[in-house]
């Protein structure tokens, strides 16, 4: 059985455009992996007259079919969250505050000096779900998430707005709820990457001259990314899918990857290799990208920012010749900067970046968009590399240090030690 | 006359959470500013079952009241394009070739050298409106946009989806026309950022107490960030926002700011100073940050990333018995950090970080969110700071850095030199 799926977010913020819905979207990708297709998004403001209305025509159509409705925002401890009180409204439910919820919050308070009696009402309201429905713990702030029935397998989901809170609720409470009351075939679901490739280039190339022979059994998704999409194939019949991998991987050899940012992170954990990083027109990011994981520490060192040239000079020992004669954004650069980045780190592996993120700065040999990269590998050996990406300046960026890590990828999967 | 408005998107690729839709909260946000409120967003997929079935239903609310309904998407060339015919379904007309919209296409296709018989009939049908509407010029694409009438007082407004041709059309063509449909009053606005404090907090101790003197007349929305939250407010009476303005900052005068990401921006590059980092937890996210906008190179050249605590000793020359004695994360060490960034980069401002940011490392004494800062600013004064944010890794990342930037704001608007 496959329900009409509603997301229904809540937030004036969003509603008067101060924000930016990620959450919807977020949480469309997410079924869409599980097989589920959504019918429709709605956003509504802080208001409960509207809010409840709309819950009112959902529990109306559950009348018809099943509906799935999921819901984010509102649960906080302010005075335009209603989110409780209209599904109370809804269903001439009482609530009851959720006891873990509730230890968790004082906990939180004493850790801040606090004591119980200082919890205002107003925040201890985020411990309160309707009577007799599943929660859905919070591990990571205090409002608790609940599934109420909105009749015949029919449900809905509300979930803080916070997008911490959500994903993690999401994935570690939801899910499994959501597989026990729609159970389905085994859906098996297979995910590559291919990088610097258009959408449509690749449905014009791949998915076309195949539709016949794979695409009648399996169905195909494509998510656009900084520097490269993800390809996603879903079928029950997990041979075919062994198959249409077989035939991408072999049409694509040197652009396919799998999740670099999880295959660098447990690769370099698992063989014990450290990396440091030079940015320039990153100024960060590649950095930041290699830290986010916890337990990053034990590869990644550190490195230098050099966003100026006197910085590449001073702190990396680039020749201020190479840079007079070549230009900042130049294989030279980017070889000289990762050369006196291992002098200086002696990681196993370095990564050094220049570029131009623009939007100023380009030239005819040298448009905005044209990145370097330097690396250094385990085995000693330094390359360069070179790209010019599309998009405006925080697109740049991003396909810059995505790129960088799929560079240590294909080192850390294809290197010959 | 207020209408009722809703803001109606369409594109699968929304819906599958393959794209995230920007459009509608653009549109709020500019609708905002001219003082009216949305009620909702929908978006649908590229389905014109569901679409007709929205609009037949926002049609029937057009009866009860006045209803102004913007719609983007779905006047593309391509077979999922499906906005004219729904409305064409929904209306009984039929619709023409608008002639200006014709020549223009003709004169793009001229340009590319090919004729007006190349234009295929899925491209030429872009230049179509329903009949007896007003239609909105594309000075930016081809397909044409239109207002049609839902009922008295009652509009569906259809204009493209792409983001650059749909926000020319708003300002230049609808603004115009809405303001000939809606007269009303002049609006205005002014926002303030207040640090390290909760919203619920912020209702507490400001908007309550001040609601009956203050928010009869203006109003007031509030967004929480990382670190921050953001305090709008609005009103058409510009002297009442002032005093408002002003209570704020007598009340908060230490945790209070303007955007501090633009303030940074504009006073370093007018000021001519030049900072430089030295991050641990944040890994170059401040470094990102300090990059985001084109012409920082004018200011901030570059530092060092010292994840590793031999980083933190070779390269910024903390001493390691610093380390051993006080912790990684301690005030002693961001002090030597920033010492040693400054006796390396000679920068005016110099901004050092470390902390902990979780999931593990945390102690009774310094809980995971512990973050401690150096500030050295232009006058060679050296300051620490310290904070435990709340969240998760990378919320704490986020704040952290955040918070950096407030440190810099801080000193720049209040330094004595």
């Amino acid at each position: 059985m496959t329900p009409y799926i509603v997301i229904l977010s809540t937030g004036s913020e969003l509603t008067a455009g101060r924000s930016v819905d990620t959450n919807s979207g977020w949480i469309a990708n997410q079924l869409f992996e599980l097989g589920w297709k959504v019918k429709k998004f709605i956003t509504l403001p802080d208001d409960p007259i509207l809010i409840l209305s709309e819950l009112q025509t959902l529990q109306s159509l559950a009348k018809e079919k099943p509906v799935l409705a999921i819901m984010t925002g509102g649960l906080g401890p302010t005075e335009d969250d209603y989110t409780l009180q209209t599904v109370l409204q809804l269903t001439g439910k009482k609530s009851y505050s959720v006891e873990k919820a509730k230890l968790r919050l004082t906990k939180i308070y004493e850790s801040r000096g606090k004591e119980y009696k200082d919890i205002l009402p107003s925040v201890f309201r985020q411990t309160h779900v309707p009577e007799g429905c599943k929660t859905l713990d919070n591990s990571v702030g205090i409002a608790v998430g609940f599934v109420e029935s909105l009749g015949e397998h029919s449900y809905l989901v509300c979930m803080p707005g916070v997008p911490s809170e959500m994903t993690e609720m999401f994935k570690r409470r939801l899910v499994p709820e959501l597989k026990k009351l729609y159970p389905r075939e085994n859906l098996v679901q297979k995910t590559k990457w291919l990088w610097n490739m258009g959408e449509s280039l690749f449905q014009n190339d791949f998915i076309e001259p195949n539709r016949d022979q794979f695409f009648k059994e399996a169905e195909w998704g494509v998510t656009a990314n900084r520097g490269y999409i993800k390809c996603i194939f879903q079928s029950t019949n997990e041979p075919l899918l062994e198959t249409i991998i077989q035939h991408l991987e072999a049409q694509y050899p040197k652009i396919i990857s799998d999740d670099v940012f999880q295959y660098v992170h447990e690769q370099l954990l698992k063989e014990g290799l450290t990396i440091s990083v030079a940015e320039s027109c990153t100024g960060g990011l590649l950095g930041k990208k290699l830290t986010e994981q916890p337990g990053s520490s034990a590869y990644f060192l550190g490195g230098f920012l050099t966003y100026a040239n006197e910085f590449k000079t001073n702190l990396l020992e680039v020749p201020m010749d190479t840079i007079e004669t070549y230009g900042a954004v130049s294989d030279e650069v980017a070889k000289a900067m990762v050369e006196g980045l291992y002098q200086k780190t002696r990681t196993d592996f370095g990564v050094s970046i220049t570029g131009i993120a623009g939007p100023d700065g380009g030239s005819d040999n040298k448009p905005v968009g044209t990145v370097c990269f330097g690396l250094k590998e385990p085995n000693g050996k330094i390359s360069v590399h070179r790209y010019v990406f599309p998009g405006n300046r925080e697109a740049i960026r991003e396909n810059a240090s995505n790129t960088a890590l799929f560079l240590v990828y294909q080192s850390l999967k294809f290197r010959t030690v």
